[in-house]
């Protein structure tokens, strides 16, 4: 009978639903080495948090994540709030020596960034554990796809073509909600999206980004105020407010080991719902995926007679992919919510092995500051700019 | 606050797996006016059926079926046996005033199907609800499909063409499981298959198959026994034993409606894995999918200029779509578990209404006569043979 | 310097302009040992075949076959007529001494066609050359398939799946052209469209079909008389004429390897323009094609690690292609036309070589005897109908 | 009876072989108001010329361009040579009074096509056409989609997302042809294939690209020398020589309307065989293309209920798409050659009108002053650049 860790959850919209899922569901598809409790869900509105917590199974709510952090009862920190308020809540949780799984991007500046990726490390001198949640990485065609380029499938890697493609603020009249705020969100499309796309690129390719050159845009500047929300819609008034984040960007860049990058993040490629498409092109082989079909690798092998070559179209649902074997018979596919359900596994899995588990902090730094280099080099005319190692 | 309603679910194979993850789920994604309590899991292995209530999340295990059917905590029984225990199941059930959820094909017979059409009916006079688990009517595509039939956007409906083809068996090694054998399963890739097929294109079009002429092929006729089985996986031994089951199963048929149809199953078609494809032809538009890429809809709109016409790809994740808007943004997909959790949904809220959920063991009757049909036809020279209404 | 050889072509619309291109390039991108000289064409109405000749590049014009038959100059008669004369032409010229390419069907009837193997053959021995126009066959991704076929790459095969689905008569005010009439085009959908997927499928398996259950339908049973027409394009009156022909034919059929075959040809599948598709599946891999994408070939290796294995998209472009070396370089598709450059590439070389040249008019009456059965299987409420060998 | 135009050919190996399989049919698919009489092929070997003449349909031919410019017989030079030498030989042939078409990239310098859009301008004035040979404006879809932008269909553009991706020289062992020697070739996946992208780009969106950011790569620094080439093929020895272009280059762009830009040309795609893909997205719609199926335009209309809403795959071979009325019915796909059989169609109209075509080679210029920007800011650290108007 395995061990329990008691859960503490900070946010309950979107990335809230999506973690509730996985922590009620991940002891009955794997074998975990503890099992999760739901101990208490946290949210700023009393009546909303309890509404979620009873709806999404926590069998508490909280109104002030501090409480949380000290809950004799809680051993894991989940934190699913905007950006803003990642680094505070993160601190105090490895300093109550908390394991934290933080939701991405892991802070919104490279400062916050650095702070957590310190505090992590030395955390777990103290064996206490922290992961971003990069949930893509969890795709099991994707974490097949690294599989694949480790085992040197694809030769020397020659291209990375990452795009991150939404329509969901195509109408100027879509409202101000808190993702196109600044000081919430840190970013736009960048940090929502490409901060995906470049964890992927380095996760996949097993080089970092070295440099970039960038260029961004808001293309509606101004929209209605938000007037009420509740989940994911949001009722918009007559007034309008700034935009003050990219609706798109777009960066060249280059990896520690000579490949070329090609980034794009957008929330106006109208028709594309959450078209996350990465391709990599190596000496030896190729590689594609589009999020839109999730169970789908499309693979070159280039060693093969060209006479027999082409993309296959491998559906990843063999019991000999990742995390597959947990859930059903090949052909019958996983969705979105599965990769919330694969990270907590591979958390719980490394907290029982008593090792960290990626991505960490220290990797949600690197991606911070790539996002960072690319605004620095957007704001300098696209001036070719080094990230920093 | 939803009352509860008692589960016993018999069964803990792969459907039992698929069934416990919606029994699960489904309170926690849907608003449902009952909250499904998980009270026990019967299996004849008591070792087995103790690590699978343990393992899927119900309270208790029983050996016999009978003790499920009697016991007062349950007010719902959920069938997931091979064919051949369905009909002695479901009509005890019934006739214990139990609401009934059983798997397909209702049961490998007409007579047998014919005697729980016949229960269902007695039963729904007093209150007690019966659904046959064709779950992918609940594949948010097909429901969206079902939508753009019923509102004409098809016209008259010519063609039906359908394909479920699989290859697990495509190596003559692969052991004697009880879905090869004829007294378990009543009938191989026909039934296993060929049901959903059936059930499907009769759900799509409105239209019942009156006629049908086929051909069935057991093109492995001998295979290993198998030693010992656990889950999907099954050990083989060095003796053969006769297949008694078709492996792929052919027919044509005609709709009442005056459309043509063509069926196929098979579990010889290499590379391809769960793929499920119908393909709909109206004077005003055709459907096609696919269900290894069960998000998408492939929708031509004839009535368009024919220079702007296609197949247009709709991703089925739209907030619109049915069942979509409890589940996450556009874009992010589903997977084959939530057709169940989407089924039971539908089955608590029928319970709820005080209806009868569909499909019914009627419609479940409906298929069967069809196979039945298949079956004698194939055995008389493909001869044309009517199907009873 | 390759010697010329004069070719006389009978017919001048759909047919006669995709011969005529053919007959204008293939020396520019072959090398044959016969070069073309575009002699003669011949149409029943003077001025339409004189505006023919000039159009599509021909010396001269003609109104009676018989004297393309007698004219010295020509070498090869070319039959692009619809299929009731076929014989009568294709026998006189056999009988003048000319080598004959005939279009397909070979003929309206078994008989027609019994008659024309056996002079084709009685011709053959005195080094008259004929062939039977199945242009799919030249398509390079099946003449590629069909080499991994012979090849063993499939190794036993259990399915072939064939469609033929286009979507020209959808509309009940669409003409009553020559195609929909039996004394001229022999029958509809069966004999234009299932031809092709019957002779395809016999060439891809190097099997025959022995035996055949069918149903076939017309949808649209009245439609408008034609009152002039030109080229592709026809105009329509008020008055109603009975079609005579099927709209749409369906088969299972046994190949005499063991194989089972499913056929559909359709003129009322909304939005499928030329959607030519057919299936194979094998013991040991699996093919796929549609003609809509002609140049890709979808081949599923069943040999390799189930993990890596998938259907691959083989863009049948490369120089060890079959043709392809005469063309482009890869990834730059070839169309529809080139399948009959193709053909008489081959029968061209095949003249230099003094061989017989595939498909034979042998291979024609194979096929048309496969299309009589299904005609005499769909007369027989779907009776099994074994073709004679 | 149309009146001939006699043309002389300079070049003949891949785009002197494609031009003139458009010579010679262009007049049998279209109505033309001249018939092109192909007069002279010129090629410096005198043995490989004379081949390439007899096998590609010209009169004669000869050793020297500028007897072919001095030609009486001659109306029109073709220039299919390398880029070094489209700059003399076009002044030459307008300044003689010769229509020119010449083959992209214009120039191998601003300066030159400076130069020769000033004598094209100049000429205009004369009656004497030209025009630069980017052959995929005429590929139908993709004339197709510029009619959509055009007509509003896709609202406010955002986005251009345009990639080339071949793989020809993957292999280190590629020998080192004159399309790796800037001497000759100017550049090299940038003028090849960039070239092209940056035209479409301007065509589909009707706007000018007005700066640049870029990196460029060259992967494979020296590659063996060749011995001797025929065609596309080229034999290579043991020496090693330097390759002189890029292998890749890869910018972000910002257009005149306000549009973002993103672009990649590169050889090194291993298994993108002519991957010419463009996709925009606007405000109302988006588009997606991909020339290995060229035949295909998927469209998303975003006006649609969202519901219903999809890319939606137009086999774009309508008779009432751009072209294709000229050839077969629809579903009957052209290929690569065919766009160069449309681009003659389309230089003969003009000159039947007295009007100049399009692209012209302003239009020509305009493209090569992106690519200069593109290099210069490659060389700048990837400093923004901007496109002189």
């Amino acid at each position: 009978m395995a061990d329990e860790i008691g859960v503490g959850l900070v946010g309950y919209a979107f990335m809230g639903a999506a973690h509730s899922q996985a922590w009620r569901t991940v002891h009955h598809a794997f074998d975990v080495p503890l099992t999760p409790r739901r101990v208490v869900l946290c949210g700023r509105d009393a009546a909303a948090a309890e509404a979620a917590a009873a709806k999404l199974g926590w069998a508490a709510f909280e109104t002030d994540w501090r409480r949380v952090v000290d809950d004799d009862e809680v051993g894991l920190v989940d934190i699913c709030t905007p950006g803003d308020t990642h680094a505070e809540i993160a601190l105090a949780a490895l300093d109550a020596g908390k394991h934290v799984l933080c939701e991405k991007p892991l802070a919104n500046t490279v400062a916050e960034a650095e702070a957590m990726a310190d505090a992590a490390a030395a955390a777990a001198e103290r064996g206490v554990r922290s992961m971003v949640a990069f949930n893509y990485r969890r795709v099991p065609a994707l974490a097949f796809a690294r599989s694949l380029v480790a085992q040197g499938r694809l030769g020397v890697i020659r291209h990375v073509r990452a795009q991150y493609l939404q329509d969901w603020i195509v109408d100027p009249a879509f409202p101000l909600v808190w993702r196109l705020q600044k000081d919430k969100a840190g970013s736009g499309a960048l940090g929502d999206l490409g901060a995906h796309l470049v964890d992927l690129a380095q996760f996949l390719t097993g080089s970092r980004i070295s440099g970039v050159s960038a260029v961004t845009e808001t293309f509606v500047r101004e929209r209605p105020l938000v007037t009420s929300s509740s989940g994911l819609a949001a009722s918009a008034g007559a007034s309008l407010g700034e935009v003050t984040v990219d609706d798109a960007a777009l960066f060249t860049a280059r990896f520690a080991s000579g490949a070329l990058g090609s980034f794009e993040a957008t929330r106006f490629a109208a028709g594309r719902k959450n078209s996350m498409r990465i391709e990599v092109n190596g000496s030896a082989g190729s590689l594609a995926f589009d999020f839109e079909a999730m169970n789908e690798l499309h693979f070159h092998d280039h060693t093969l007679d060209p006479a027999d070559a082409g993309f296959r179209r491998i559906l990843v649902t063999e019991p000999a992919h990742p995390y597959v074997g947990a859930w059903w018979p090949p052909g019958h596919g996983l969705g979105y919510e599965h990769t919330f359900t694969h990270e907590v596994r591979d958390f719980l899995v490394a907290l029982g092995e008593g090792s960290d588990p990626a991505p960490s902090f220290a990797d949600g730094l690197r991606v911070q500051r790539v996002l960072d280099a690319v605004e620095r080099s957007a704001a300098a005319d696209s001036a070719w700019t080094v990230v920093p190692n």
